[in-house]
């Protein structure tokens, strides 16, 4: 019996190997629930300690949706408008097991790094014990209008990098979790951590998790 | 008895035009209710198409409200985080009874211009019918990090401007109204009817509506 559970979990991590062997799989985003939206806004605020006790695998996934996830499986849009719909922000998850780069098609994880690049990032300054830092990316080849040196790209992109940390801000505040929005890292490190296209640019990090004990 | 309602009447307005001859007070925000924030996010998409009909006041000042209100009066701080705090977007509202800017800390309106700007502004070329379009402004003077021309400053700014723009966004779906992100539009003449200040910059204008009659 014990064998024959074990060549099962077998026969099932060799399927899921075969369609990616770099993709981790999420559990579906819940998209409905959490606070009603107004109550949300009335409880967005930045807070910059954190317990650190990792986020649930379903929380994780709800919030990794929540930023930048597809909410219309027939033309792939996203809960994020973008200019152009150039699709060009870029979520990165980097947690103690990895850095992760998240898929919306595919709602799921891909391993850019199997280092813990929340101390090498330079966010761990600000919050230190922050289970998940976000790192949002204009990806420009994606988004195609000139590059860096662009005001109009550099513009837009910047809005739209906004716009993702705006749904992560009120995700945190409906599901009583602790986040801040970051300007200042070592963007250096992270683009070559997370083996960034030299165009792309690391833009926000922003950490989130549970509160800190009392 | 009619006599008396209408002295009263008259003390009212006069005082509230004592405080200031320029403000519209707006009703308070509803700071409750709201579709739950997973469903509001499932909902966010663009439309182009607008019924003409004018959003109810009650409506309105919990658009504004949502879109960079203050959520906590002690210290004044918003529902959308600025960089360092510095509350350097501006939210402005078009309508055909003139052009008004949202004091978050009075939650009222500030007439700028008796026109209608909504057509001069150019947003009506992709939104002709929409009775509100939020205009949204850096304020370089407030943001006090350079001004334009600097990178670091231009940054911030637009990721604050997406920032609000995606809280009006979600509220516009989680109160069924249509809207849109644009990134077009006359910012030269918007800048001089709005009667901004030199450093001043107009960022995005989002035509908020009624979806249009089936």
């Amino acid at each position: 019996m014990k064998i024959r559970i074990m060549l099962a979990t077998f026969a099932a991590v060799g399927l899921a190997m075969a369609a990616d062997t770099s993709l981790t799989s999420l559990p579906p985003a819940k998209k409905t629930g959490g606070k009603p939206l107004m109550e949300a806004l009335a409880k967005r605020q930045t807070n910059r300690t954190f317990a650190t006790k990792a986020l649930p695998k379903q929380t994780l996934a709800d919030l990794l949706w929540a930023a930048n996830g597809v909410n219309r499986p027939d033309s792939g849009k996203r809960t994020a408008p973008s200019a152009r719909d150039r699709r060009e922000i870029d979520v990165y998850a980097l947690t103690k097991d990895g850095a992760f780069l998240y898929m919306p098609d595919e709602h799921a994880l891909k391993l850019v790094n199997p280092s813990d690049l929340r101390v090498s990032s330079g966010t761990q300054e600000f919050a230190h014990d922050a289970p998940v830092t976000l790192v949002l990316v204009v990806n420009r080849k994606r988004q195609n209008m000139g590059g860096s040196g662009n005001w109009w790209a550099e513009r837009l992109g910047a809005i739209d990098a906004g716009i993702v940390s705006q749904n992560i801000s009120l995700f945190a505040a409906s599901a009583k979790l602790n986040s801040v929005v970051l300007g200042i890292f070592d963007a250096k490190a992270l683009h070559a951590s997370l083996k960034l296209e030299k165009e792309s640019e690391v833009h926000l990090a922003q950490p989130v998790g549970f509160p800190p004990k009392k």
